[in-house]
């Protein structure tokens, strides 16, 4: 597996275009396309909030009910939640004109939208940015980042990547074949998103069924969307969609071969590179914040251990002062809903490249250690925290970000 | 039943003192003690963090393992919390040197302690300290000020509030006898609590046995302290305890008669009392944010609907930049883990005296409203949200503030 340039665009038979459709913003492209010349399987996962935006009702039932999906049409600016039966009829109006637009079926188009609940969308300005969209659309990296761009709301840099891996005939004589995964997401969190939603997108040229292409979705969102949090808050319209369009030309992936886990390796690659990205990114972020929490009792009680430290706000706003206050450490491991003896946790702070580390709790007391040293540590972009459970053999890792002046800044002034 | 002036010396047979014992903080008290001139029944509720502070583990003990308390010795500064063995020890030096200067058995004393995790106290500071509290105590209500204030770290305003009702002899030719309830809190929340950490002391001079004073505070505390959310973050610390020492005279409360509901009622007003000040006074806060769920079809459910709502970063950073924003109010309702009809939801913003009012969503969807008195609405010192489930009849309301700059500061900066 290797990782390689590009986004949406970087597998094969994949084009992507931006435009500029003017529902909320003015001077910059706010809608965006992706686009498979070959009839693609879709798996997609979404928000678990109870209140659904249009796009997402709208996405699960095309997903459920038809074979294949050929295009992605997503907006930014408003994000048609809490839009009653309106809403709906406007899902069914884009997807109508970008069947027109782009000659393909109705149900094999996909929507995405982020940004304001409660308002309308402005059909004919979406209608005029469809048409606009199907006429720029090109298989360039450069048509890739900027439909990403297209899709930013508070985020402050494209989220892409890309990787490949290489099928070698699965043991028989075959020749060997290059697949490729390309993904572009914005916001930040899944389980825990910002307001202004999680999309990612996910295209690659491998075949496979669309029963194992769901499977592997939903094997990779646990160890990497749903360990990143920002605020705590989860959106209405929180989205992740894999198109497959097979023109990888590699034997049909049936089974859960080595195909399929060489597969499943370079899709959890990717999304947990995406997942990082926004992250580090969280609105207002200075830091990014990876809590390794390793030696627990079982893999769930892992990840809800890590995911406690990067969700606690005190933790946070401790990183952004730089104050290795491991008081707030222990204290948000401990209101997990994780049984675990505190006083077996040894809690460290380590180093970018994991070659320095000081240990600043142990068996749950303090333990001396250099202020400098820490402060040190906690001075990079990213501050990594290491939780030692000493009670099992599992681990997890979950992003977070510090929480700053400007996360306040941004959301007392998002709407205005 | 009747709102009084002030608070932990209200009742009959309390005494309260401040000293200053510099453990942490200089120029200022930072030790406080609760004495009754009578034994007393003793009820306590502690956090729910497996992370336990040493004076949490030493009150559970003594409650739980002995009749009668008679004085509660609190500090600030330092919370003695994973502070291991040697924590322990602190508390029963503590004790011992608290029965010396009182005059008191060990096992009457109760303590608490707020401040920096993972700090060891110092005892010979401490002993000094219980020696001037002890010498100080006066049953004043400047004393019980005195006392509130010195447990008192980034609060900004003491809380402390006082109820009285009349028992009339249960209904038999007795004598009317005035009952009295004091207290004082300090941080904010129980379940969200701020790492300061939520300590409440409630005295009362009820006559009633221990097994109903237990219910009693077990009772109120759902829809008091468990209401309250300033950030998420639940406490090491986190401590109510309720004395009562009986010299209000009035038939012992045995059974739950009419006298025993009016004690809860009373206990009721000045739980929630005290919660609300601590909600308004919340880190950081410039507005208290008061939000009532009405018509959801459980209890517990408006009760997760309410918390929901107030611990919602992208709410309370809307409230701070007086932001109309309901998208993120029915949001905050649809990831609380309670199902419900989205298309049934109605939002309210309400003004304080719960005269004038804005419908800002209908039935899940855009309600068109004046955005001016919206913004006049959420300028006040309290912002009233209600949230009509029209699913049931059961209700509830929770309290908690808005996030702003000035949170980001005190605790990036609260160790240094």
């Amino acid at each position: 597996m290797q990782k390689r340039k590009g986004g949406v665009t970087a597998a094969k038979g994949y084009c992507a275009a931006a435009a500029e459709a003017g529902i909320k913003y003015s001077g910059r492209n706010d809608m965006a396309l992706i686009y498979s010349e070959a009839p693609c399987l879709a798996a997609g996962m979404f928000t678990s909030n109870i209140v659904k935006a249009a796009p997402v009702q709208f996405d699960r039932k095309q997903i459920d009910s038809f074979p294949y999906a050929r295009a992605i049409i997503v907006n930014s600016g408003i994000a048609n939640a809490c839009t009653g039966s309106d809403g709906l009829d406007v899902c069914r109006i884009e997807a109508r004109a970008a069947s027109k637009a782009l000659g393909i079926n109705e149900n094999e188009v996909l929507l995405g939208s982020t940004g304001v609940i409660g308002m309308q969308l402005p059909v004919e300005k979406l209608e005029a940015g469809i048409m606009a969209l199907a006429a720029a659309k090109e298989h360039s990296a450069k048509a890739g980042t900027a439909a990403e761009r297209a899709i930013m709301t508070t985020d402050t840099v494209p989220k892409e990547c890309a990787y490949t891996f290489t099928i070698d005939g699965n043991g028989a004589d075959a020749p060997e074949v290059t697949v490729t995964l390309g993904g572009m997401s914005k916001g930040s969190g899944m389980i825990h998103p910002n307001m202004c939603t999680m999309l990612c997108y996910v295209t690659t040229d491998v075949a496979i069924t669309k029963e194992l292409l769901d499977e592997a979705v939903r094997s990779v969102v646990p160890d990497t969307f749903n360990m990143i949090s920002v605020d705590g808050d989860t959106s209405t319209n929180d989205t992740i969609i894999c198109l497959a369009n097979g023109l990888a030309g590699n034997p049909v992936i049936n089974e859960k071969n080595g195909d399929y886990e060489q597969f499943v390796e370079a899709l959890k690659a990717l999304c947990a590179d995406l997942a990082r990205k926004m992250a580090s990114d969280g609105e207002g972020a200075s830091k990014l914040i990876e809590t390794h929490v390793v030696n627990a009792d079982t893999k769930e009680n892992a990840r809800k251990l890590a995911k406690s430290v990067i969700g606690s706000n005190l933790v946070k706003a401790a990183v952004f002062g730089k104050d290795a206050n491991w008081g707030r450490i222990i204290c948000a491991l401990g209101y997990s809903g994780v049984d675990f003896d505190p006083e077996k946790v040894d809690l460290y702070y380590v180093s970018e490249d994991g070659e320095k580390s000081i240990l600043v709790c142990s068996q749950g007391a303090d333990s001396p250690y250099s202020e400098d040293k820490a402060t040190q540590l906690l001075s990079g972009k990213v501050v990594t925290i290491l939780c030692d459970m000493n009670s099992g053999r599992e681990s997890a890792t979950a992003w977070g970000c510090d929480l700053t002046y400007d996360y306040v800044k941004i959301n007392a002034d998002y709407r205005s």
